[in-house]
């Protein structure tokens, strides 16, 4: 009798099937170092090759797992059954088409995002989804867990960026869903079952997606603000003087950008001096001459006169822009380097974000007296990465045994005021304890009703998200 | 024993339930004069009312048809059986709360439009939904049919406007999803499963809406165009030349601006001389001083120069504006003045436009010689109302009995060039035929998975969008 590793070799070829514990590895371990286990590792080509994969999955009862490009932070594409098949959709990675008339492309899940913004940049458009990991994340990776990143507030996350998707379901049918429709009311809309939930319900291969104007025109500049509140009110006034062209907006406070400024090297701090808290405004616009730069030159001036803004430099140069975003973003990679650390992922609505933030740096000081918080992130989305250090001269290991406490009173904050405990990284194997104790059960009772009417048998992407029923 | 009246008196008070056919006879017949039937109207002032009237009528098995405005052109809120509960959400009206810093406002179902629409601007904020019943229709009949309208173009459906929703799910609980949150990616977005599915899988009782920085400057056109590929090529390079600023553009081919002109009184051609088919646009912005009338002068200036564009006329005043938009939206209601009409509503993707168009004026135009079409419509999202006008001469019955034949035609070239038979009304009672002929199988298969598992016992609005499993 046939395995169903020789019938994975006989649908896709030798190439497209791994076995050897030692092939097997990198798959299984995720950015997080966390190592889980699979039987074999598919990678089918196209979309009948995958539906044949899990059709085979369901004939055998063996779990199926979907990764992309395996940067996920939730260890959301990392089997732990050794019976898993792990199925890599990296091989479908073709542009099927860019229709520049239409502002659309079809992608297959397997497209790099960066590709994906090199192709759209080719038809002089713009597919806005950027994040750090675009030089290695996949589309269907960035469309199963809903990515966000820096455009956010201009353009949504990765679910707002899709018109149409290609699913293979749990029992190997396909729907091709590739509509690339602007107005389609023919009932719900069912490409949202698979946006955001993280290959439970089905595995997503290709989809259609959403493009905009290419950026013509864009200014940048770093602002002292006197604390979150102003952020905010300056957000509000900057999307009325812009005529809403900001496409980023993000806040630091003063250990975020110290930590950014000591060790990145050559970084020089953007203002004349140290200030408690900043932000990094971007404006972008698909219109060549409109000079943003004279835009927010003058909103700024405006703002500082009325004592909004207390100190503000604007980007002299795209040099001057890209040492500014490297702060930003390169800076929030480089924590570690002052000691034990830890991470989160929450967000707020937006007018409770001083709130939120008052109350864990407070809540958060009282309990780990002597820690330093890095409050930063995407303020325009209510979506700030608290990272906490450890004390100066305190033990690595007693700081991290900390890590339960200082969770609890981060997310246990941020749903207090009407938030949630994961803003972009999803769910994965890592917060699904956090689901089931901040979420209503009758939300629970929801998901748990979908998972069991789509994937009965409970063999897409099993440990995720959701218990078992 | 009590009967269901008697338990609905006892909990929503006298004033909350209508029994006296001849109360009901308002409340079952829809716009298009459709009439139906149910055994009485209930109608709560609350979340909690509206609950308890689900809920009893799960516990006597009888159908439950949520209704707000009234103004569906599908009949999706109209009852047909004598034992159904009309559940009318009219008195669940209150604005509960308008967030300046955080740009929300959360409305209850019953809400008006055009007061969601005041309430906004009392805050100096948008809420860009606007469509031809404003002034009658209601948030939750929106959110259920995901409306689409005149803003589709710059800010997406209604199913884009939403942050969170309040739901009364089928077994009478209550899911509170009023989650003010521009990114929370814990597993997929529930909410999509209850805008646009009518109703049938649950009660919209109360939504979290989105809002935009209020309008400050405003420009609009009229141009003339050769056909609609020179329209899609202008939207094009609008986009890119205003800075993305286009909140409406919309076709209308010589006979849907001839009838307008005809038929409205005082109204006059907006160019120089008909044209064969012209264009509206419109530009706004948040921002105050842009000067948008001049960036569309010049705009429209290179345009005719290049001969992308043959005439124009520039808006010189907001009466201006409306006399313009009068053409377009007061228009579109007088078709019925030439005598027969049959309505559609597809959609195409945007490149398609051109192909849709001459294909069906010609098939059309084959099949009911003299057929005089009107072709206008939202053509920034590939949404052309297809009117077609009876011949002179013909006897109206006889041009009406060809509804079938014309209907197939017209839907038939949609779905072919990838479109919809529905691009903005919904399905409603009126177009499931259509869902199950145009949609493949594998769609209508996961449509009655969720029904099954959401609404297993069938009594959320049945008779509507899919057909009893």
């Amino acid at each position: 009798m046939l395995t169903v590793r020789d019938r994975l070799i006989e649908r896709l070829g030798p190439s497209g099937v791994l076995s050897d514990p030692a092939d097997l590895t990198p798959y299984v371990t995720g950015p997080r170092r966390f190592t889980g286990a699979c039987g074999l590792v598919a990678r089918p080509a196209t979309v009948e090759e995958t539906a044949a994969v899990v059709a085979l999955a369901a004939e055998h009862g063996c779990p199926v797992v979907p990764q992309g490009g395996n940067t996920g932070l939730c260890d959301g594409a990392i089997p732990t059954d050794p019976r898993a098949i792990l199925l890599n959709l990296g091989r479908m990675n073709r542009i099927r088409a860019v229709d520049p008339l239409s502002y659309t492309m079809t992608a297959e899940a397997g497209v790099i995002l960066a590709h994906a913004q090199a192709a759209a940049a080719d038809a002089d458009l713009l597919f806005p989804l950027s994040l750090g990991a675009e030089g290695s994340c996949q589309i269907g990776g960035n469309l199963a867990t809903n990515a966000g990143g820096k455009s956010v507030l201009r353009y949504g996350s990765a679910r707002d960026l899709v018109l149409g998707l290609e699913v293979v379901l749990p029992d190997g049918r396909i729907w091709n869903g590739l509509r690339s429709l602007r107005k389609d009311n023919t009932g719900g809309d069912l490409k949202q079952l698979f946006l955001g939930s993280e290959g439970t319900l089905g595995i997503i291969t290709a989809a259609l997606l959403k493009l905009q104007p290419s950026v013509a025109d864009t200014a940048c500049a770093f602002a002292a603000v006197a604390d979150p509140l102003a952020a905010l009110k300056l957000l509000d006034r900057l999307r009325r003087r812009t005529g809403d062209a900001i496409s980023s907006f993000e806040l630091m406070n003063a250990y975020a950008l110290e930590v950014a400024v000591r060790h990145l090297p050559g970084a020089v701090h953007p203002l004349s001096e140290p200030a408690a808290w900043t932000v990094l405004v971007e404006l972008s616009s698909s219109r060549a001459g409109g000079d943003l730069n004279a835009l927010l030159t003058e909103a700024l001036a405006e703002a500082l006169e009325d004592g909004l803004v207390t100190d503000a430099t604007l980007a002299q140069n795209t040099a001057q822009t890209a040492a500014f975003w490297r702060l930003r973003d390169e800076g929030a990679t480089l924590y570690w380097k002052e000691g034990g650390l830890l991470l989160h992922d929450p967000s707020v609505p937006l007018a409770r974000v001083p709130d939120f933030i008052e109350r864990v740096e407070r809540e958060v000081g009282r309990a780990v007296p002597g820690a330093r918080i890095a409050s930063f992130g995407h303020i325009g989305d209510g979506n700030i990465h608290v990272c906490v250090s450890q004390p100066k001269g305190m033990d690595k290991r007693a700081f991290l045994a900390l890590r339960g406490l200082v969770q609890d009173l981060v997310y246990g904050a941020a749903v207090d005021l009407g938030g949630s405990f994961s803003a972009e990284h999803g769910i994965g194997r890592l917060k699904m304890d956090e689901l089931v104790r901040y979420r209503p059960p009758v939300e629970i009772a929801l998901m748990t009703t979908l998972k069991r009417a789509l994937d009965p048998a409970g063999l897409m992407n099993p440990g995720k998200v959701l218990a078992a029923p």
